[in-house]
């Protein structure tokens, strides 16, 4: 694998990672970009003491252009996009509308100078990450060597961003589909460098540590162990990796792609790790646009341990999920779940497991 | 106020609220439905902690019906409906397809005998509440009478749901609009009886709990008390209630409605406080829907204390919420808000307040 740097126009930086070790990227930036100027926000909800990042700069961003202005596709003569090559392998640059950034000119405090409110510049990173230069290929139609090629450049980002100042979570995702609001249909994902540890890994690890201390044992790894013995929600087990439906679903389809060993993050993950994921995660993507034979939308993350706390306790894992509840109908985050966080799921994991089987 | 208690053709309870107190309520559910037979599953997920509700039965649900056979419309001769009667004032009665149910045939224990996943029958209850008979009408057109009465019913079922066996919270809430998944448009509202602290409610509690043993004062109380001496992101105020747009907004439009008195639930409001409610919650919803000129697909949901637990820090409040980001352009929960809780916001919550009042 080779990894070659350089800058776009307005300063944002961009890393192609290679399959060939001989391959050189020279191309330059023609476009005429203004300097990036973010000014995105957190604010610490009172009531439940979340952070939310205010990013009032990003409703003028790119919302679905047609194909053959497709931003992610290498450029053309005359159609220079964020990409300077003429064709990549994988490539990872700075997301031109981030919702965090390293250089925001800010201010750590409050809103208004409520107290109850400490607010602050939305520290951190958001990048963009193109799987492949086909915009109408997926991530389930790579090869096998070009979805480790991705693994290898999560695994770089993750390693980077986490030595970034202030950065406390790296998160690694796609979102695919319109249906949960995709703006851009070439193949790709992004990664969000939080200034916090995520409520969601917030919950996970205080209820990991609590396990811990009380059994010995990482949670992840016991459940892990009973899935693979008990078996009825198991997709796919191979050398390092299985795949299945959690007992406690949330949405009509969601996977856990799960290491057997317990790794803190995707830099932890050894090659032949790296390897079998790239397999087994393919054949569950496989799966899933099978289920209703047609692309599915999903959200696909990495649950990484945070960057300076609760590495311990943490297991990774790859979560997949869809809002597809049926071929034509689609589950909604309405009053009880948005409002409550009590999810509702309309199919039982065991039917969603043997569906995927 | 008038209530009176009827059964529908499968058992299920209809209580009709009337504000003339010597109306009669007689008639009579001719229709031929087979016996409910819910059989939902609640399950812990061994991760979060958080329960899930696995209601399998409920795929088959009616799915935005055509107008003439809304089951929420009063029943006319040759149509009967969910409401025997011909006409109605507010009426409460038992959801056909409950995520949530007395009489579930159940076991207490774990999935396929997996320590880490408790599992149990999702006992509670799961009501639908029809603000007006007026298929076409909304609840901002309601008259402040109307509202009242439906403060009213809230009440009412929130003390007697309260009291069932194994409840611990309430939830009160309304979806509306197709944007937000709703299937029936006859204005209706839902009242959801978990068994179980909801995971949002159980975080706010403790946030709430550890802030009244550290200053000794709730916080929503002072938070309340700095939006209203502030006032940039202040609606509506009135004798006893203030609305506003939270400093820390996770949606594109977000309005809570909060009592100036320390309440744990709607039961414990006043007469005077629950009229006053009534007017200010009706401005709030005519301005929701006059910011894009449509009616504004929303979730409104009252945030009441646990049933047992917390009701010492907890504060009674109506929050607002919209998907709508622009008057064309919805607002999805991808990666970063379904996968880690963190939510975007693109707009800033001094924008939103400027732009409703």
């Amino acid at each position: 694998m080779k990894r070659t740097v350089g800058h776009l126009a307005d300063g944002r930086e961009i890393i192609y990672f290679d399959a060939d070790p001989d391959r050189t990227r020279t191309a330059v930036d023609t476009r005429d970009l203004p300097p990036q100027a973010p000014a995105s926000e957190i604010r610490r909800d009172p009531l439940s003491g979340d952070w939310v990042a205010i990013a009032a700069h990003r409703q003028a961003r790119t919302y679905k252009p047609p194909a053959d202005q497709c931003p992610l596709c290498p450029s053309r003569p005359g159609h220079p996009t964020e990409i300077p090559e003429s064709d990549y392998d994988v490539v990872v640059f700075g997301n031109q509308f981030p919702s965090f950034a390293q250089h925001i000119p800010g201010f750590d405090g409050t809103v208004d100078g409520i107290e109850q409110v400490p607010a602050g510049p939305a520290r951190g990173q958001c990048e963009v990450v193109c799987f492949t230069s086909d915009h109408d290929s997926s991530f389930a139609q790579l090869s096998q060597d070009k979805a480790r090629l991705v693994v290898d450049a999560w695994a770089d980002r993750t390693a980077e961003l986490a030595g970034l100042p202030g950065v406390e979570q790296v998160f690694c995702f796609e979102n695919r589909g319109e249906e949960i609001g995709v703006t851009l249909h070439h193949p790709h994902g992004q990664i969000y460098a939080y200034p916090f540890v995520t409520p969601r890994t917030a919950k996970e690890l205080a209820t990991a540590e609590r396990y811990l201390r009380e059994r010995g044992t990482p949670v992840q790894g016991d459940v892990l162990a009973a899935e693979r013995a008990g078996g009825q929600r198991v997709l796919v087990e191979s050398e390092h990796w299985t795949a299945y439906v959690p007992a406690a679903a949330r949405w009509p389809v969601e996977v856990h792609v799960v290491p057997h060993r317990q790794v803190p993050d995707i830099p932890a993950l050894t090659g032949p790790e790296r390897d079998d994921f790239a397999a087994t995660y393919l054949d569950v993507l496989r799966r899933l646009d099978r289920l209703y034979d047609r692309r599915l939308p999903y959200v696909a993350g990495w649950h990484q341990a945070p960057v300076h706390t609760g590495r311990d306790a943490a297991w990774l894992r790859m979560e997949v999920f869809s809002v597809q509840r049926t071929a034509d109908r689609l589950k909604y985050l309405a009053g009880s779940e948005s409002g409550m966080a009590v999810w509702i799921n309309d199919a039982t994991p065991e039917q969603i497991a043997a569906r995927l089987r």
